[in-house]
């Protein structure tokens, strides 16, 4: 046996072996490590690769985060520390603080329900299904008493469940308030975001299990009022003014 | 000069080149095949570093990517791509299609605004004070005059701009139709939309860099009636059912 090789075949042998170290992580590299550096810069083709989750497993994940960074983070990271566990990379290379922002429906303000956002973002970075997967969650969220899942060892405990009607953090929340009685930064209206939070984070799951199995069959439709009020306010009639898949009732009242 | 060297001296050295091409990627890399791969498989330590972008730049590029994935996918990735020329990896990392269930305030339902929500999700990676700079920029979005964006070459002519009073995507679109007399889905409603995207994500870049050169301070404050209001249903009050930063009497009557 050689002890003793050119530069060059060194040079070459020593890049295989990094580039099957980079295989490993999933990278599509080839043996030199310029090309490994070249891969490692670029994003993996979208959608990502999906594994199935377990919806229970998921949002138990989802309501045990939960205190590091609210309902946003507690979704979009319940489901990426999943899929972490079953594909690993690239899951990985995205922090899950990012999706910090969400909570209180945008740092406080009310808006976009954190834990939608945060399954919305997941959702679409696996699925180019993503719009019908969003809606058929969100609609699902509008019209179910919630919050549904039940810590084993509860730190606050709480019994209320509420149906929103809206993905609006401010009326999902209210709802919440005037159906139990508990203020809006009250430990119990922080537990009921937790357990919804996981909700949605199990909602999420079975709905990407269901377009990885390809038995996805979207059933949410939009509230009558979308359909009766853009009769007139919807594209190209009359009062052309509006898109939307809110109830409009719930904030406007009926006219003709 | 030596034309050989012992197998490991030439391996050590291999290892070195490689782990400078890692570090070059921004890997804190070291000479071993085995560790760039550990530290690829992990996601970069947030926030994410942020160096000063030209916000007309980010503009641009807004504007010019609104076509392939509307309002989030075009301020997410405006930023986003503009950091990859800045910065490369770990920005390389996050494929852009991942925000684009935000068009449409959530794939059409309305809600909060998509250019707010991929700029707030860009804002999130890059530094631990988020809340302020989205504070800052959504009220921005909700007191200017928007549409300032001017593209060289439009495709479609508009000249109308609104004031929203509100970071919901209905109450902004609607606002707008309202005033300029087009369609909710007309063309020249999505120009509106494709420019408003350029004035946030330059917005987004403008205070990033402030917050990089130590010159952020926030100036926005909540409408009066979110005191007012708060005064009765807020934390702690007689009727504490709400939290949240959105003008009360955009959607609701005072009443005492």
């Amino acid at each position: 046996m050689a002890t003793k090789l050119s530069r060059r075949k060194l040079f070459k042998e020593a890049g295989k072996l990094v580039a099957g170290a980079a295989l490993g992580a999933g990278f599509v590299g080839v043996g030199s490590g310029a090309l490994v550096r070249g891969q490692a810069e670029k994003a993996p083709e979208w959608p990502w690769p999906y594994a199935e989750l377990d919806p229970q497993a998921v949002a138990a994940k989802a309501y045990e985060i939960f205190p590091q960074g609210h309902c946003m983070y507690a979704v979009f990271g319940g489901l990426l520390l999943e899929l972490r566990e079953k594909v690993g990379f690239p899951y990985t290379m995205i922090p899950l603080e990012m999706a910090e922002y969400g909570k209180g429906g945008l740092v406080g303000w009310g808006t976009l329900c954190g834990a939608i956002n945060g399954a919305s973002a997941v959702i679409n970075l696996v699925t180019e299904n993503y719009a019908a997967v969003i809606s058929e969650l969100t609609g699902w969220y509008t019209q179910t008493a919630l919050p549904i899942y039940q810590p084993s060892n509860p730190e606050v405990e709480i019994s209320t469940t509420s149906v929103s009607g809206s993905p609006i953090c401010h009326v999902s929340v209210t709802k919440w308030c005037n159906a139990s009685g508990f203020g809006a930064k009250s430990p119990e209206r922080k537990e009921r975001c937790r357990r919804l939070a996981a909700d949605v984070a199990a909602k999420a799951a079975e709905l990407l299990n269901q377009v990885a199995a390809g038995t996805f069959t979207p059933t949410w439709a939009a509230p009558a009022s979308v359909e009766e009020c853009l009769a007139c306010h919807g594209p190209g009639k009359a009062v052309d003014n509006v898109f939307g898949k809110m109830d409009c009732l719930q904030c406007h009242e009926r006219h003709m």
